[in-house]
């Protein structure tokens, strides 16, 4: 093994030919509807399509692109027009270059010293989430992910009722509960796990048919709560539910926090986007007044992953009493600079990946206007998907409401129209999105996510989602349709 | 906002003219000892320097490229050859790339159904590190940073001692306690303070003089601990301290964590790259006896950030039964295909990042043999510069102990020289590292850290450090002394 040759390699001009490579295979550039959106393999066959080894061998840079190139071609097209499987479909190419810069510098975001321009980004798109959520003067920080951000809420909440949990830790507090909607992301209830708090301790508040949180039944939780001797320490209002893309209603609720003194925080990691279009922000009307959010660019607004916003509305440096280590070693005091900079002791992470320039160039590439219009945009083709679904045969509206992209509904094959509607109906039609999504991914012609909603008794529906990127067209929202009902009489 | 128009934007050639910015400016490409390592301006200036400002203006491309040239090049040169600041640098160019890739590829690494390939391709780069470790059989997972991989280790421990934790929290449990050395990373305090315990439950245990700590202080720590009714539920070992870089005697550890029947956690963030060098390995003997243990590949080896590996050693779905919640919407558990792929609930995330591809690309490229030379190139040259130091007039190394690559050492000036050391001196002597590390900024010639040991009573001294990219060439750590020197009898 010679050093100088080993150090040499990967420098002339590799990195250009992955880039041709993914232009090539279509995971750059325009969207091409033409492709298939996956080309999929069980995972035993897959295996053998691919070169996964690694040991001894040492594999140049054509074997390595052969490599590399086969991981590509059997990964599936998120950016594919046909793809609505996630919550997050196709990366922005502007956010995807701000993504290869970050690589390209990687430093960490935690002192001004070994980032500082990137201290400067970051703390420019905070001001502008800020501001958009309506917490002027507040705080913030990325995090690697809306689960994450989400645990940053019940800590921030739980510091500030009880700042000995710092030192001191659950024992030494009463019994906490949060209080979550039955249709919120399950994020509440592993945070609840790995804080200490117990899965048991997230109470959660019934919803309506549309899956917004009831107010007057968390007005209740907590009271049961209180009564019981627990102390109700943080609610979780959602803005865009997983499943059905609901909008809790935060002034209500934010109302009910008020009057019982708890902390709102509000996960706004799906539905956060919709603050960048001032028609639609309306709906998040009462999000100033809650307490901390979180919001994920990388899902509607198409950041590439990871891209998630975690924001207080209290200044005073909150966030950084609560999470601050001050490590010798790093944070050092008697540095030459502005050591209010070095703001990476607010996170619970040292090392932190730079999440903030791929957002920023999308922002400085789009402007307010053209991000707005693509929220919009998105938010009109799900109108449009929705009333397609609404008058179609066969297709069935899980619910009416559209707070956010999502759609959920039933395929109901023909051979099961017009029947009773009883139990073991409905364990028919339990069966059919499962089998259409077979097909379809077999096919490799559209990717749609379904799931059921055991809670409100509501088995397997299809969910179809709407992001920013790529911008939908009407003839993308129809071959959904047109998919699921070929598929669904062949079933 | 003609919205054709904006969905046409970005994708054709931006990447590519993106990617030929950064070679441009020396962000790719091979690294050049010959530009500054930092071209330094104080915040307010900065934010002067570059155009920041996101709001209603649209930046067409050419505006793009030149506001991102600017972030670019008022950046730090991570990859420089003077970049000796942190525990990470340089970042491999097979890790760019697959890097670069993995942001093309835009996906989340949770369920095989939208990551096929990339579930394979974790898969076997965790295979292959339970292997290193001694943990076949175990699992293992990828993770935003050390400090969560370091809280996934608390968690497990806690879990497995008392799996009533998951559902009813840290009030069920006894009293905990977390043993870690008083040289260890900061991540055990944080995530002491997130996870319920106080970071009062995290017990320092003695270190000697070389930061290495003392097996008779941890097990009279945790008979200390029974006595007073406090649950041992984890002890963390270092491979690779922060500031020291010294490795823990795992074997004497591993010993008194059996005895006293203690889950044994190894944060070997740092250091866990020496088990790819069949010559440095044996550092780390007992390993294989600890139940989980981390490692960053971002740090050492020089994948880019980020880059963590948490693993346990024992399988049998312990990290799954531990952190899973089942949810319905994304682990149907009636798909087609073998959901034992969707290893995404062994998280606490829900949506991750794809960080397993860069490593598989570097390994496949350099082949173990390619990665072990590295490592020992660096541990080589880190001897090589310790020995400088320790030969060159006015320098005084902190611990002549070399278990990684840092070299800790005092620049004494020649006016300090010979005088009597007592504190009125160390006060003075305090001074110098923070003058030097200025004027190095200022001048942008070279970046290495400082900072104090407060516990040890040692004043702020200079921590090298060595990684493996770039590979170190001896005129390299011959300059670190030559301007530490220049700069030193300026001060």
């Amino acid at each position: 093994m010679d050093l100088d040759r080993e150090a040499a390699r990967g420098h002339d001009g590799f990195l250009e030919r992955v880039a041709a490579m993914l232009r090539e295979e279509g995971f750059t550039g325009r969207p091409d509807a033409g492709v298939p959106v996956v080309r999929f393999h069980h995972p035993d066959k897959l295996q053998e399509l691919l070169q996964l080894d690694l040991g001894p061998a040492v594999a140049d840079e054509e074997a390595l692109l052969a490599a590399a190139r086969a991981v590509v071609r059997h990964s599936v097209r998120t950016g594919h027009p046909h793809f609505h499987n996630q919550l997050f479909a196709a990366a922005d190419p502007f956010g995807v270059a701000g993504a290869w810069i970050t690589e390209a510098l990687n430093t960490s975001q935690y002192t001004f010293e070994v980032a500082p321009s990137l201290m400067l980004v970051e703390h420019k798109v905070i001001q502008r989430a800020l501001a958009l959520a309506g917490f002027d003067g507040g705080d913030g920080i990325f995090t690697p992910g809306g689960s994450v951000s989400n645990m940053y809420g019940i800590v921030a909440a739980r510091y500030q009722a009880f700042p000995q949990v710092k030192t001191e830790g659950m024992r030494a507090l009463p019994p906490l509960a949060v209080f979550t909607s039955d249709d919120s992301h399950y994020s509440m209830t592993k945070g609840a796990h790995w804080l200490g708090l117990g899965t048991n301790a997230v109470v959660k508040v019934a919803t309506g048919p549309d899956g917004r949180m009831l107010p007057d039944a968390l007005r209740d939780a907590i009271a049961g709560a209180r009564l019981a001797g627990v102390h109700p320490v943080m609610v979780n209002a959602t803005v865009g539910t997983t499943v059905l893309g609901a909008v809790d209603p935060l002034g209500a609720i934010a109302d009910v926090c008020e009057e019982a003194g708890v902390w709102l925080h509000v996960d706004a990691c799906w539905g956060g986007s919709l603050l960048l279009s001032a028609k639609h922000r309306g709906a998040l009307l009462g999000l100033a007044r809650a307490d901390s959010a979180s919001w994920n660019p990388h899902k509607m607004l198409g950041a590439p992953l990871q891209c998630s916003v975690f924001m207080v509305r209290h200044g005073g440096g909150l966030l950084h009493r609560c999470n601050a280590a001050a490590a010798a070693y790093l944070f050092q005091q008697d540095k030459f600079y502005d050591v209010s900079w070095d703001t990476g002791d607010k996170s619970v992470q040292c090392g932190r990946k730079v999440d903030a320039l791929k957002l920023w160039l999308m922002w400085k590439a789009r402007g307010d206007a053209g991000l707005a219009t693509l929220v919009e945009h998105a938010m009109e083709s799900a109108s449009y998907f929705r009333s397609r679904v609404r008058d179609a045969e066969g297709f069935r509206l899980v619910t009416d409401a559209q707070d956010c992209t999502n759609t959920c509904f039933w395929y109901i094959p023909a051979r099961l129209r017009g029947r009773t509607e009883d139990e073991a109906w409905w364990q028919e039609v339990a069966k059919v999105a499962p089998a259409i999504k077979e097909r379809l991914v077999l096919d490799g012609s559209l990717l749609v996510g379904y799931c059921p909603l055991p809670h409100k008794g509501l088995v397997n529906f299809f969910r179809m989602v709407v992001t920013c990127q790529p911008p939908a067209r009407r003839q993308d929202m129809d071959f959904v349709l047109q998919e699921i009902r070929r598929h669904g009489e062949a079933v």
